[in-house]
């Protein structure tokens, strides 16, 4: 008898949202880790809007999905196999397994985890690609200075959070945006922020900038920018002269199917930027995966006492995920969305 | 008899591109100075587009002129009379004049601009605003580095010419982008582009886009923008990872009456800035006048070895000035252009 594992394909590209037919869960067998790799049984796998991009055709920062290829995404798991020296069955790796159960991979660029030291799950969030996302963006190129204003979209997500409590616990005033009521609580009460506004009160970016005036009462230094769309045009009027605009994201404009955005022009961004003396920078994290041992020593600490809390939104089964995914792209999670797969 | 001086007030608003009903020619007495002012009589005045904006009643980054206000602009004189300690008749300084035949004027801030040394033009161009905010704009923002490729479009023009050349000198690949085949000779003949593309032949971005492609086999790792529109829409995906844009103007967008630019989206500017991890960084020269002398160390010795080259487009008589203004609208001076005052 082979046993089997299962895994989530892409069965076709989304036009838009993504919709549960993009997705095909399959049944295969096992595979035997080649010389030099590990198998590995998937515990946690991660939930991240860059995953939209991947399964588009167009041109990104990485590869896309091929049509009926595995979808990709970073995971933690035990090596139930091992056929590469220095990775022993019964260590847990981080790593990118993709939507499935199982995988045989190289071992190098695997990274350990141990679960004495901090639950394996935090390795896909808190201390993990979105956590790290968010602290470096903020530190690299939000250059943040005590006294200033700082404004974040999906404040309770793992990238915002993140963001708002470090710039929080460096002295600026933090002033977070969130889809709902619930949220928002939670933005100010777990973690931390000054204020956070509900965007889905808002019909137009001009209402929704009106309160971020009167949220900003001295304008805004920092945007850390991972929504893009309605929210970015509310901010960017008042942003500061020398205001700083890390930028990891657009989930707003992930699902359009459209280019033209007539809320938003070209031009409008460009006069903002001249006028205001804007540093905007766009990055991908995996070109700063140097830097996560800095993240570590920096944030570690802040999770021990408590400046950093940790929130995860856990679905439970493999199959589930692309319904989770789903949720993710519309805002429906709170914190750090991840799949329990095992 | 008392003297008469002229100058050129600002008539009404335009809407869209100036024209020469939006000026008004006055004549009026000779102003007296006042304790502490200079009167000067002024020999050149510079004609830069940053003007246009100031006769919008937009938000920018200077006060508007209010109409039936003076024409503000730098220009150079000689001072006819002193109530200054410091300042003697005779001498010749670089200030705030206006569109004027005289000024009298605090001297304090007044820079001092020695005849025997360069010629005055050059402190209203090469060695003025101008090429300080090509050379600092690329230094500062564009980070050049051997080997890499820059574009920068109006290459002929007093920015686009000082970065093309500082750039070359770094061991840059430079690319220029002009408004006719003239001046894209004299930028490869006088200011030594590798290339420069004629973008009045192109009736599109994407066709502009094909040939730039051609120009830049490498990619573009730094696009110095001061013209928007068109150009930045061929550019944009023609970036490398990591490119840097320094922005400093957007002279195609200037004379626009509408918002709304169907040819590039905010989404787009958005997409790009992220897919490539751009770095974007708007500026304004007049936050940078410390970094004056270290401009006039680096480039006074470039332009006495030949490596800058000097073009200015004069034109004689303060009544022509709004017409010389137009065209420098929409690229008709080869050059920097001033105004033969006296």
């Amino acid at each position: 008898m082979t046993e089997t594992m299962k895994q989530i394909a892409l069965a076709s590209r989304p036009k838009g949202a993504p919709t549960p037919e993009n997705f095909r869960l399959e049944e295969l067998p096992i595979p035997t880790p080649a010389e030099g790799e590990v198998l590995v049984r998937v515990h946690y796998m991660s939930l991240d809007p860059y995953m939209r991009g991947r399964m588009d055709d167009s041109k990104s920062y990485a590869a896309n999905i091929p049509v009926d290829g595995k979808m990709e995404g970073g995971s933690v798991g035990e090596i139930i196999a091992s056929n590469a020296e220095g990775y022993a069955v019964g260590e847990f790796v981080m790593g990118g397994f993709g939507w499935a159960t199982h995988a045989a991979v190289p071992a190098v660029g695997l990274a350990k985890v141990d679960p004495k030291v901090t639950p394996i799950t935090y390795s896909l969030g808190v201390l993990g690609m979105p956590g790290f996302t968010g602290w470096l963006g903020l530190m690299e190129f939000g250059k943040p200075k005590a006294g200033e204003t700082l404004v974040v979209a999906a404040a309770t997500g793992p990238v915002g959070s993140m963001v708002g409590q470090v710039a929080k616990s460096l002295g600026l005033r933090t002033v977070g945006i969130a889809g709902g009521p619930e949220k928002c609580k939670m933005a100010v009460e777990q973690f931390g922020f000054d204020e956070c506004l509900d965007h889905h009160a808002y019909d137009s970016a001009d209402a929704l900038r009106d309160d971020l005036g009167k949220a900003c009462p001295d304008g805004i230094d920092i945007y850390f920018e991972n929504v893009g769309g309605k929210v970015l045009e509310a901010v960017l009027p008042l942003m500061n002269l020398f205001g700083r605009i890390p930028l990891c994201g657009m989930i707003a404009w992930y699902n359009e199917t459209k280019e033209v955005d007539a809320g938003l022009t070209g031009q409008q961004i460009w006069r903002h930027a001249l006028v205001q003396s804007l540093s905007i920078n766009g990055f991908i994290i995996s070109n700063y995966w140097d830097r996560m041992g800095d993240f570590h020593k920096a944030v570690g600490p802040m999770i021990a006492s408590g400046a950093v809390a940790v929130q995860e939104d856990i679905t439970e089964g493999l199959e589930n995920a692309p319904d989770a995914f789903i949720k993710l792209l519309t805002g429906g999670n709170t914190g750090k969305a991840m799949v329990k797969v095992i």
